[in-house]
């Protein structure tokens, strides 16, 4: 039985981690860390969880000396898991949700981030997507869990950029995500009364996870990928779907382009290429791990349509985590994480 | 032209306050105040409202010396208002959208709330539910504007017990309110991912508002009344719903009831009996003034069920409160109150 | 291996029955009929189930002699189910979700359903609700699923009841339900438009699942119960929360009543009682079978409050079927049942 | 007092005219037909408008001779709307608010509408868009009132294409609208559970506003532009949010760009353009004839993001049909229009 830890285990993605780790068949929560509810019962804090956690309170981070788990998981913010994560590497194997890895060049990371704390390690942490890292997943050490938005973004792209087949300047991304992507810290932005009759784009032009997609984007084409990126504020908790365009470098039609889905994303267990014609709702992924994928081509513009769809707190977060968890430790990679969505 | 005068014009009141007014044919803001805001333009802070206050911006509450305005409104938390009001009446006649001055019995105040900072002013206070209390409103100096499931409860239970048709002993209020009522700070509690998939009971039999209820309900029935209330917490933005459960002295059925109310509110403008056999949806007030009342007799049972309806930030706060302004100022009552609600 | 049939699989409480089917231990769907969608893919219905039931088409309810079911779940309406069940009892037991088996007294569904086509069945059916007839539901050849509403009022009231300390006439239950109780049938009144910024109370007095409640209440006291009972609609796909007000026969304190929930349902694997002075949310029960209960008792008034809550799909449909199920099987009772809710 | 009828007024948009026309101060409902509700009282159809249509039942629409209205509005749906106004010409003017008249090259029609029963009529219709159209709509006998989708589009749009500043190939709509844009017929697709945590896109490259967003801009560019265009469903009632993509003819700047749009729109009492940096949330418009704009320039990619919002009943459908009277009738174009969003 695995031994893990969560380090900050309060926020959406930890509890998420909580909720997935719950019923799996081969590791087990030893320690889940919380500054805010340090010393408090899991089950207090979330109801929701009564029974599945008995006996374990959440501890202070400081305590981590004491923890001997076999895989850590870091689902601090951004900036405070680089500092704790070279500690967490002394002894345990690291998975680590926050942006702080992922990116792999330090002036990237500086541009968008600031001044990066542990900045050697950039260049050994894997980045966490499977369907595209699988082998070097299973050998790292450390391992930059993707965020919710690229993950939609390149799993979105991979099969197409891949085969050559779109010009690399024309990329758009219009991406919609549920609020819980925003973190479970108090704001007025995210607030019922300010979200609940609402949509909107934010940071038009400015969001952090543009470089990190154009990153994974850049070395699937082999060649520099620049993106069009726009997120939207969904009134949902849950869910991104994420609808991209780009034109094709000669004429392809639906058909085509839908068998290139199906061929790159045939064995995987965790992207279900829709059938033609059909368009993936956010709803169907809710609380599972998948990503599901709809294409089209306009082949009069010459263009083509992807949409695709994930839970953002399970394949765009914790549930990948978990996927990434499964693949280090030799485990199948979907323990724990094959059930059907609650998709209404 | 009235001039009027916001105090606390950032939160949710205020800002119902703003948007009411901003057509208002009598009345104009001439000042809102906000610490937080301070020096930022209305429409800045509020994108919906560009256009209707050009040139207004948001002014520090410590300013009010310079104010003169005919009515000023006090939208602040309680507590911050009972500092307030005293000195907005050397200049002003008041209108209180806090809980502060509602309480007519200092006792009752501080058993509740704690101690109270201008008790002297409590018993000059007329509570400003003009269906009750429309004579004293239009003389009053100061207004203490009724809570929002106060509202709800007592429109809903007055013309029984005015005519003492029921138990006291037995009145049940089970309400449930939507998020906005719990005002516009940034909490965990009202976060959208929180809220969202979300509907509970909170505060059960403790919540300050039973005191307001049961101080109009005995004054109503010309006895003691003590109630049990529930209130809930509804994922929409606006609206309150009350269920009132209450005993008949003797048996009654749904026609006569019903003939009860509409007699009881047959000449207001802001209270709409429902046909037999009908009740009211929260949204079909929404945006409105309006209160909307169905009535059912179990004569089995010997019980009457009532369900009202309220836009809590417009009947249950600031339009109740424009509504007593017009009072007070000898305007039409209806003034700037009288459109459809926006109901879907 | 367990083989069950779903008849009327593709309405929420079919859907329902596939989703939780889907990762049982124990069972295999071996056949869903679906009038409507006859031949077609239950991935092509449901996307959010593609991968879980490949080659499994929706079949023709008429095929039912091909049927070589252990357990037939019947998802069909009522009345529908009356007419197919004795058949299905031929070579299955069942387990019908309809209102059709679940009143003993032919008289009481008479009045409110209207004739009964297998009349000579009520006597057999056992209420199956797992938490007061265990034993009966392990041998019965035909389980009457409990309704939603039914099962949150029964669970919240059962402990009091049964230690005989409310007064049987006091009881009122104001219950408030997700949409998806109202089933999967296009109606203007469940459109996404008419119910989005709503709330209302329906059917006052007069609701269906009345008379279930009361024959349930009154087995449970031995002596007639009453109750005054008030569905409200929520804006949210799942779950009902029912707020049940009772007068106790004499003072008891929260903790005393806290005591005797604890006792009643500690060894219960779908019953969880807070802890004194909280109150469950329907979300923190989403998607699962938990029953969450929270008590308090008005000493002053001499009143006790119940909150409880479900998912009304999982505990109130198809969730308590499938422990039926397990129940009527051998198997362990939660098979396939406990997993943690997906709460936000 | 101008008398107005509107013809099928039980849709979403015929009770949108209801609600805004209800407190308008130049004209008034003389007749409200409906087959459905033929002979029923408004206010017992939708009472949210109980008080405002006292003595006005829905009549059917076959009375039509009866009705002596000088304008008529018709809220069928296409197809049924073509049949109809050739008759209402002859005693009204008429603004539609169908598809049928908004396209002025019958081929194209036929193509994505199929057959016309009333072509000839095609060439004599105004595209009711004011912003672009007001002196033709002025003096027009037939409005064809513009599609909720293409308003929000063309309105984003036309200032960059009225100067010639963008490529006319590149253009990419992407739109999110709430449920209310598919009209009040009870539907699976659009009930509360199916739409309610979901999100998707739909009518992928096939929408029918396509040929009438292309007209318009193709007209606006004096030549002929190409769109895709790509719906989304939001879940939310009301609102229609599009994300506007174009590629630039040379670099302009976002102050560059903002400045046309200040100066195209600088007139106009529903168009307000946000401030630089600020993009609109479809809520602050909500129940409000505003369209707002907010632009951004990637100079780096040579890229123009544009965001509109609208609320689709209003600008999008009846108050934009109210500001088409109006101007018809030689009243201030903003009669009864001017008031702020009911924003939360």
């Amino acid at each position: 039985m695995l031994k893990v830890a969560i380090f900050g285990a309060s926020g959406y993605t930890g509890f998420e981690l909580l909720r997935i780790l719950a019923t799996h068949p081969g590791a087990r929560v030893i320690a889940a860390t919380s500054r805010q509810y340090n010393g408090r019962a899991v089950s207090d804090v979330f109801p929701s969880l009564t029974g599945f956690y008995d006996g374990l309170d959440f501890s202070d981070p400081e305590d981590r000396t004491a923890v001997k788990a076999d895989i850590a998981f870091s689902a601090m913010p951004h900036g405070a898991s680089q500092e704790v994560v070279p500690e967490l590497l002394r002894s345990s194997r690291v998975i680590d949700l926050s942006a702080d890895f992922r990116i792999h060049d330090p002036k990237v990371y500086n541009a968008w981030y600031g001044e990066h704390k542990s900045e050697g390690l950039l260049k050994d942490a894997v980045f966490g997507l499977p369907e595209l890292y699988r082998p070097s997943i299973k050998d790292a050490r450390l391992v930059a869990n993707p965020g919710c938005y690229p993950t939609s973004a390149i799993l979105a792209l991979a099969p197409l950029l891949k085969a050559g087949l779109i010009e690399t300047g024309s990329v758009i991304i219009d991406s919609k995500s549920g609020v819980s992507g925003a973190g479970r810290g108090a704001s007025l932005d995210t607030s019922f009364v300010e979200v609940s009759p609402g949509f909107k784009a934010y940071k038009v032009g400015a969001h952090r996870h543009t470089p990190e997609i154009e990153q994974e984007l850049s070395l699937l084409a082999g060649t520099e990928v620049s993106v069009t990126f726009t997120p939207h504020l969904l009134p949902v908790s849950r869910g991104i779907l994420s609808t991209v365009y780009a034109s094709a470098k000669k004429g392809i039609s639906t058909k085509d382009a839908h068998g290139i889905y199906q061929e790159f994303y045939g064995r995987e267990r965790f992207v279900r290429v829709m059938p033609v014609g059909k368009y993936p709702d956010i709803s169907q992924v809710r609380g599972s791990n998948y990503c599901d994928i709809g294409v089209y081509a306009d082949e009069t513009r010459n263009r083509i349509i992807i949409v695709s769809v994930i839970d953002n707190l399970v394949k765009g977060a914790s549930g990948q985590a978990v996927q990434n968890m499964n693949i280090m430790s030799g485990l199948d990679e979907a323990a724990g994480l094959l059930y059907p969505p609650v998709s209404i």
